[in-house]
């Protein structure tokens, strides 16, 4: 369907347009104002200088919460554990909330968790490894990491790795983000308290309606991670997103099961790769795909140019502390 | 055979033993001296500040070959192409293998030439996409990109990608590197002019006697990437080893041909887990081990606390360029 006039991006644009946060030696850099979010002495995301007013208004109360310098963001000594800080987070996030103008990420407010985690782990300080959680929403104001995951759904079609086709999602056009653009067969964010096993076997439910029989079969193959900057510079999420492949038998269709998704089909790589190309894939689905496409030897050394680059890229240092340790699939069930 | 008074090491520890060089973030950097090595204005590697005597040394003539400032090196104006360049080095690299106290890692000299690519891959000043080529053993001294492929040959023993046994290499006693060392089925630097398919067939041949037939069915899977820093710290090498895999048949057992590998096992994920927690593989061979595991679902992100870091550190993301284009079969046969 890709006509002439379209745009043709190389391999490397497309995981540009997921990983744009600039890197150490880029220039770029030095023209973006972020200041450091500073957690127990451990740098865990990074928030605009444009934010900066609103803290220091929400600060003014009689027990300051946020310790301010010129290049960092801390909490006061008095916060020292999950708890106080995820509150303290909470109750400035429900004022800002309702300034739409100044936040308007917080408009697609989750009431959902996401954990931020660090690397002292004492039970008395953190909870299930984080040192606080953020609602989800916001946790690209704060820079903070983010996780999810992604399954590729595929079927063979030939012994060799890259004679397989993929199923692909067409999101709902009412979709607040990324409307009407191509996703993998199943993704979601993974809420805090969620392993990345626990969420592929609701997110394939819920999204494909696919039985839990087969969604079992999906097998973890790996992680693509990057760091998103916004258009206006001021949001940054570092993100990883924990990718799986479920092979499928020929005969089984997926189906949209809440409105999240519009159709599913079943495409050769060629058809994925033009559609890559063309810009009709989601950035970081593009990326899940890519990754997959490295794995099943449909890009190689030999027809890629970028193949080198596109595998560094793909898995982004974060410098941001990871979670280390998810929950049992029994803690949540 | 490990007993326990024998070292155990993280899958972490394990990483950090292959890819050594600070990270920007890192305080380690800031006590290391190293000059920036730039061809055509690009940074292609880095170069110990204890080389740059040497360096002024063979400058000593009536048309210097190298510009020198505080903080870099690079080739006079009039070394514009890949054979002035390449000459100029192997002239200098001949001088310096005389002097085996100041360049021990020339006493290790192979008359083989890696290429160093570059972005501007004009034919009128480059060669294969190279800026220029250096012999292999001294790649270390200049810091410059350079490139090996490394292929796991498994077999399956159930129909689950983790139910695998993987043929493990005991290298030679007599190999001048990591010998006795514990090393993938088959790996081998890539020389100039050779194309990663091409190296793979060949070492296949050369290193575990795989027929053709056979080997004609690795397949690219994608790449790991690091930086090493020698122990004295002088020596840099930034590499990318491109991965493949080689499905084997039950009874296919492969035969040490040339003299670098002592004999060859079939042992199951846990025993080359334990292997490598031991410390017995060569660096950068538990790296390819551990990428496999982590495509094979050996290691998971709830099995393995270090998981998404150890996805992105298996790919450091170079600074400098790497080759864009393998020359074809055909070129090189």
């Amino acid at each position: 369907m890709t006509t002439p006039t379209q745009q043709r991006l190389s391999l490397i644009d497309v995981v540009n347009r997921c990983d744009s946060f600039p890197y150490p030696s880029d220039p770029r850099l030095e023209r973006l104002s972020f200041l450091t979010f500073i957690v127990d002495e451990i740098p865990c995301g990074r928030i605009h200088s444009s934010v900066v007013p609103h803290i220091v208004a929400f600060n003014q109360q009689d027990r300051p919460v946020f310790h301010i310098t010129e290049t960092t963001i801390s909490f006061m000594p008095w916060l020292a554990d999950y708890d106080s800080r995820s509150d303290a987070i909470a109750q400035m996030l429900n004022i800002w909330r309702k300034a739409p103008k100044s936040f308007p990420s917080l408009s697609g407010w989750r009431d959902e968790l996401y954990g931020v985690y660090t690397l002292n782990t004492s039970p008395l300080t953190t909870k299930g490894g984080a040192a606080l959680a953020i609602e989800r929403s916001a946790c690209g104001i704060f820079g903070v990491h983010a996780y999810g995951v992604h399954m590729n759904g595929y079927v063979r079609t030939g012994p060799r790795p890259h004679e397989v086709k993929m199923w692909v999602a067409r999101r709902s056009a009412t979709k607040p983000t990324y409307p009407g653009m191509l996703d993998n067969m199943v993704a979601g964010g993974m809420g805090f308290g969620h392993s990345p096993g626990y969420t592929v076997l609701k997110e394939s439910m819920e999204e494909a309606t696919i039985p839990i029989e087969i969604a079992r079969n999906a097998v973890p193959v790996g992680t693509i991670s990057y760091t998103k900057l916004s258009k206006d510079e001021t949001d940054s999420q570092p993100e990883t997103q924990i990718v799986y492949d479920l092979e499928l038998p020929a005969d089984f269709t997926p189906t949209p099961c809440d409105s999240e998704v519009e159709n599913f089909r079943l495409w050769s790589m060629d058809q994925v790769l033009d559609s890559i190309r063309s810009g009709e894939f989601k950035p970081n689905c593009a990326c899940v795909c890519l990754h997959f496409m490295i794995r099943h030897a449909v890009l190689t050394p030999e027809n890629e140019p970028d193949y080198l680059e596109i595998a560094q890229r793909l898995n982004r240092r974060l410098e941001f502390p990871g979670c280390k340790k998810w929950p049992t699939f029994k803690e949540e069930q």
